[in-house]
This record gives C-alpha cells, structure tokens and sequence, in this order.
C-alpha cells in the first residue's frame, strides 16, 4: 500500500501527542536494573477502543483480561510491562493480571473494566508482584505530574520512556505521531510498537499501541484496526512464529472534536494504515539478529488473498532468508516459495526483480550479469518485486534475513 | 506410529532386493567429475506403479511428465539424475525430460510410456544432454551385464550405486531392504530416498523410490502410498521449504507370486509405511547442518489432523529449533508452535516432557533442575513428548535443529 500521503504529516510528541493523552515510562525493576519496563497510557476521558490479538491459542493472561475488557469498546487507560509475560501461569496468571488492571484503577480513580493490560518477556515466570504494583504507583505519580504540566517537552520525553518501556530485543524504540487536517479542525495520531524477536528465555511478542484524538465510533474503529493489521502486522515475518501475547490495541478519546466523515474518514483511515505500516517495517527492520531488510512486492494477483500468500510465503522462507544474507540472486527459491504458498497463480507468467534487476521472466531464469546482482544485493534494503500478470491486485510483505546473529540469539540462552 | 516389527525382517540387497528388479548407478559427468549422478531402476517385466508429488505450483518437468507415465498405474524402469533438476526452463525442460524417457526406453527396449523420470539438482539451468544421454546408455549397459549376472553381491554394490546417485546435499546414502512372510511365500520391499536439504545453488528435493515383488493392484498401491507418505514423509522438516521436485514412487512387479490379503496385507502395509518412516528419519537426521534430531510425539489429541499439526508445527518451529541447538528446554515455545499451529486443543491440559523429563504440566511450567536439563538434552537425539489429554490420537513428526551451519551452506552457495 502506498504509505506517501498528500493530506497528513509528520510531528512531534509520539504516542501521547493526540489531545489529552499521556503516557509515562518508570524503572521498575522487573526487567533489569536501570531499564525503563513499565508504561502507562491514559486518557484524560474514557475512550472508545478496539483491539486485535494473537490467534494462537496459547493465551497469555493480560491479553485474555484485555479482551474482556475491550468487549464494551471503550477503554480509559493501558498498563504495560516488559521482561515477564505472564503466560501459562494458570490461576496466578490470572489474578497477576487482574490486579495490575485493579492497582491502576485504584490509583487513577478509573473503573478497572476501563483499564486494558499488556505484558511481554519471559514466559512461564510468576509476576514480580512486589516491584509491579509500586511500578504501577510510580507510574501513576508520574503520568498525574504530566497532566499537571500539560503538553510540552517533558511530555514528549515520557512519551519515549514509554516506547523504551515496552522494548524487549529491540534495538531501537518504534514511536511515531501525525496528524491529519480535516473539515472541522484537525486531528492527531500516536502509534508505539515493539517487534517479533524473541527474548529470554521463550519468546517475545509483538504489542502496537494507537492514540487519537478522532471522535470514531468503537464498531468502525475495529473494522479499521482489522484492514489496518492485516495490511502491516498481519505482513511481517521475522521467524514465523506467533506469540503468546500478540496484541494491537487503538484509542480513541475524541478530543479534537472532529468526527472524520466522508473524505475525511478516507484520509483518516489511510493514516492509520499508514502508521501501522511503518511500525510494522520498524518491526521487520529491527527483526532479531537481521542484517538486511527485505520487502517482498506482489503485483498482478487474481485475488488480495493470493497477492498476501505469495508476498508472505517468500518473506517466510528460511531459504530466501538465508540466500538474501548471503547476498545470492536465487530466484528459484523465491518462484518455489510462491509455488507453495497456496495461492492461485501461473508460474509460468511470472517475472521476478530484486532491486530492479530482472532476474526471471515467465517462470524461467535470464542470464543477468553476476556483477549487477552482486552490487544491488549488497543493499541493506532488497526490494523482490514478483510480478504475475495474472489480475489486478497487489500486496507487499516485509521480513528480514536469516543470519548467524540469529542462531546465536535463539540458540544460547540460559547456557 | 510403531516402525517395530514381528513379522518383517531387515535384509541386504537395497532397493534391488525384490525379485526381478535391478537398479545402477554411473558417473556420467553432470554433477562432477567422479560422483555418481545417474540412477537407473528396472523391473524384468512391467509393473503396477504409483506416484506421490510435491503440491508446489512450480513443478519440474520430469515430474510432469512422471505423473502423466503414471496415469495408466504401470510402469518399468525408472531413470533418475542428480546435478540438475530440470525445472524452471519452459519448453527445453519439458524437450529434455522427455529425451530421457525415449532414450531409456529405446536403449531398454521398454514403451516409453512405463519410463518414469526424475531430476534434483539445479533449477533454472538446462539439462547437459550431451552427458545425460551417453550416462543413461552407459547405465542400460550396466544393468543389461547385471540381468545376466543376475543376484550377487555385484548386484547389491550397484544397488548402492544407485542410492550415491541420487544423493545431492545428503551426508549419508539413504537405502533399505525387507522381507515379509506371508500365506504362500516371502515378498520383498526395497527403498532408497534422498534428502531435502537445499543444493547448490537453489534447492533440494525429497525423492524416494519403493520396489517390492508382492503383487498389488494398482489402485490400492496408490491408497497405500499416499498413506505411507502421510505418516512418513509428510511429517518430516528440514526448513519448511517444499521443493519443485519432491517425489515418492513405488513400483509393484508381481515377481513373488504372493498377493498378500486380510492380515498379510495388513503386515504388507504396515512394513511399506514403517520403511518410508525409516527413510523419513534418516532425512530429517540428515537435514542440512543438523547437530540434533528431533522427534515430537503428541499424544491424546482429538483427531489425527490435529496431532499431526502439532507434531509438525514444533519440529517446523525457527525458535524450538533453535532452542535444540543451545540445549535449552524451552518449552514455552513448544507449547506457543502447538497453539499456533491450528490444531483445536486445550493447552491448559497439556504436559510436555523432554527425553523423558517433564518441564510443564496442564500448561504450566514445572520447577526442574537445570543439571539434569543440560544433561538430557545434549543427547544427539531428543524426543519431544506432547501429552494432550483431549482424545485418543497419536503422531510423530521428525525434524533437526537449526544450526550456524545452516546459514552457512544456505548464505553462500554463490559467492
């Protein structure tokens, strides 16, 4: 999809730059000493919200409490922690859970049905109650302080220390806001994400959270949070596995007045999209031990759902993965990852480019020069254009390469 | 499923064994120079026969032409190389692989209709035929002076031959015989397969090809294979990738006399399916850079889709395998691959063990001493238990650990 907008922009200010949000991110020692691992997001007015999640049946336990807290599209605040995940602790799982929603009820005065929950890191470890609840707390102290001080550069560096709060593996924080003129005045967007990687010891999680001012209806705002998730997320591949504790979760409080109706909720939804988009490629970019970014376009499908297939199958390959980091033009195991997709295609219409070179012509290999490739392949960024002349549609997929960093990072954890 | 047998016995002889089947392997110069690169098997008089083949959209074209020989379920020889796999190359591919089966059956004095043919090696790149027609001449001129000969150890030698001919990317030969004592004499079973470890410089291919002299009608062959291969070949990984090539052939000639029914036939079948899961095995042991072997055994599922699902999904895992070559008993990503995997079950009634030790149960992860981890997962072969308590069904799926050495054959093929 194409990402360029004429209608939004860039700004400042992250996650809590929409009107009346705030964000804050504390030490609390869960993680590791010195490392921000609790967020808290709020609103200053109850929102409606919608949320995506996991679609592996191994769920963790904030993520189930979440969703029965979602059931009613509407939210007012989120707690988040990193470096435990609270998955498949059973009965203490559960209350874990509940009671970090209950602490930050509590604290902020707000209904605990209105507080959505998130967490990632370890799997398989009981919660560190004792340093999350004063965490909480503290986060509490902090995000009342904010509000005090109203919107200003001490907002916008909360609104980072929440981006770092959520990271695991990550290399970098994923933040990002825009906004959006509209008839009526104009609103605001904030987005934080963390990737796919995997963390100590069992996996990590991929958590995406969205702010905005918008007025939006909760039923419209989760058909938009569904098209937006699978257009990025639900596109990106950094091992192929899914986590435990999956989850992408919008906000909106309304306070920009603006209800976006018509164009405007075309423009609107684009910018959602769009966002999700970046954090998603953010995502792939930063994918565990990845030295090469690789976008995988589809063009010509019969169907989107075969364009998504191909487009995700070759971004999945362990084969293509590794050839990429080896910097080897091998179109046959792209053309074979399409082939065994699933998806409805003539291979023998298909033509293949990577960064622009034509590396394959209906569904057979060209001699191309070995030198060309070798130049374009030592991007850091591959662009795998497949091109089926077989429809209309197209969709891109982004994922990263399969490299010795990798192994090294999944393999020698507790040893 | 239960590869231990009372009734067959393990003999010597390969994929020759059976009455009336010979089988050769030459150098004919496509691989290189000194390795044994084709394969011919044959049967004295024609046989009923029956074929499984890769569900890739992108299909070889000796698998094209294979699966359309094998419509009328007969055939007599079968002529196979390694070096080239003849995919990807339009109507060349197509000429080629049909030249094959003429030259074969010119030299053999055989309908070219009964000639099966079967390539790995290298997509994209055209069959040498100036080396592929003089080998298979060679290879009937060898297999001629063997009739002649007839059984013998020269015989057994050249069914080896023919096992090293079909190896690409494999360490070790794959080949096997068996005897069946069945109601009015013995019948024979003989096989070899390759691996599916990607090759030089795009991808590799499962091939695996059964004789046997007991007589079977052609239809219940198939049944009976695409059975076997279910539970055999279907549930090994080494990487995910499904080749433009993969094939399983069997071919029935008769020459015993017997046509095992009732309870020799159940015993037939069951010694078919226990050899492909041995040739199973042998290839996920043998799967590209592959330091450990790892067998996952669900137990207690409610269908047999859904334990074959989660025995696949956890052997198919990047993190479980990963997990392996750092000997980490990660079962958090064992169970997150059993719930992604699409099966429908109760994770929180699942117990997994490994190499005999539990480390969760209902779900939950269970203390256990690290030591003892350590110590039973540096064994070479670990097995994975999956108890689900949801039903009654079994499956096992086999696969290898993911490995530097992994990234390192698949990186750097070209540079």
């Amino acid at each position: 999809m194409n990402t360029q907008n004429q209608t939004w922009k860039i700004i400042n200010g992250g996650i809590s730059a929409p009107r009346d949000f705030y964000a804050v991110g504390v030490k609390a020692g869960i993680k590791y000493k010195e490392k921000y691992d609790i967020a808290l997001l709020k609103s200053k007015s109850p929102a409606t919200a919608a949320g995506m999640f996991t679609r592996n049946l191994v769920k963790a336990h904030p993520l189930v409490l979440t969703e029965k807290h979602l059931m009613d599209g509407k939210a007012q605040a989120v707690i988040i922690n990193s470096g435990n995940a609270n998955a498949c602790m059973g009965e203490i799982g559960d209350s874990a859970a509940w009671q970090m929603a209950e602490e930050t009820a509590q604290q902020t005065d707000i209904s605990p049905q209105d507080i959505l929950v998130s967490s990632t890191g370890v799997i398989g470890q009981a919660m560190p109650m004792e340093r999350v609840l004063p965490g909480i707390e503290l986060a509490v102290r902090e995000i009342n302080h904010l509000e005090k001080l109203g919107d200003g550069q001490t907002k916008e560096e909360q609104a980072h220390n929440a981006a770092l709060a959520i990271m695991t593996t990550d290399l970098v924080p994923k933040e990002l806001a825009m906004e959006l003129k509209c008839t009526g005045g104009t609103v605001k967007l904030g987005i934080m994400a963390k990737g796919s990687g995997m963390i100590h010891p069992n996996m990590g999680t991929m958590l995406c959270f969205i702010t905005t001012d918008a007025k939006v209806e909760a039923g419209k705002l989760k058909e938009l949070l569904q098209e937006a998730t699978d257009e990025s997320f639900n596109m990106i591949t950094v091992d192929g596995d899914t986590s435990t504790n999956d989850m992408v979760v919008i906000l909106a409080n309304g306070a920009s007045g603006v209800e976006p109706k018509g164009d405007d909720w075309k423009a609107f939804s684009k910018m959602v999209r769009g966002a999700c988009c970046e954090m998603a490629k953010a995502i792939a970019r930063d994918g565990e031990g990845a030295s090469k970014f690789l976008e995988a376009r589809v063009t010509g499908a019969k169907t989107l759902g075969d364009a998504r297939k191909i487009a995700r199958s070759v971004t999945s390959s362990s084969l293509v993965k590794s050839a990429f980091y080896g910097e080897d033009a091998n179109w046959g195991r792209i053309l074979a990852a399409a082939g065994y997709s699933g998806a409805d295609f003539n291979p023998h219409k298909a033509d293949i480019f990577l960064n622009g070179l034509q590396v394959a012509k209906n569904g057979q290999g060209l001699e191309f020069s070995e030198v060309e490739a070798s130049v374009r392949l030592k991007e850091k960024d591959i662009v795998i254009l497949i091109s089926l002349q077989d429809g209309n549609t197209t969709a891109t997929a982004w994922g990263c390469d399969l490299t010795h960093k990798y192994v090294d990072i999944n393999a020698d954890y507790r040893t």
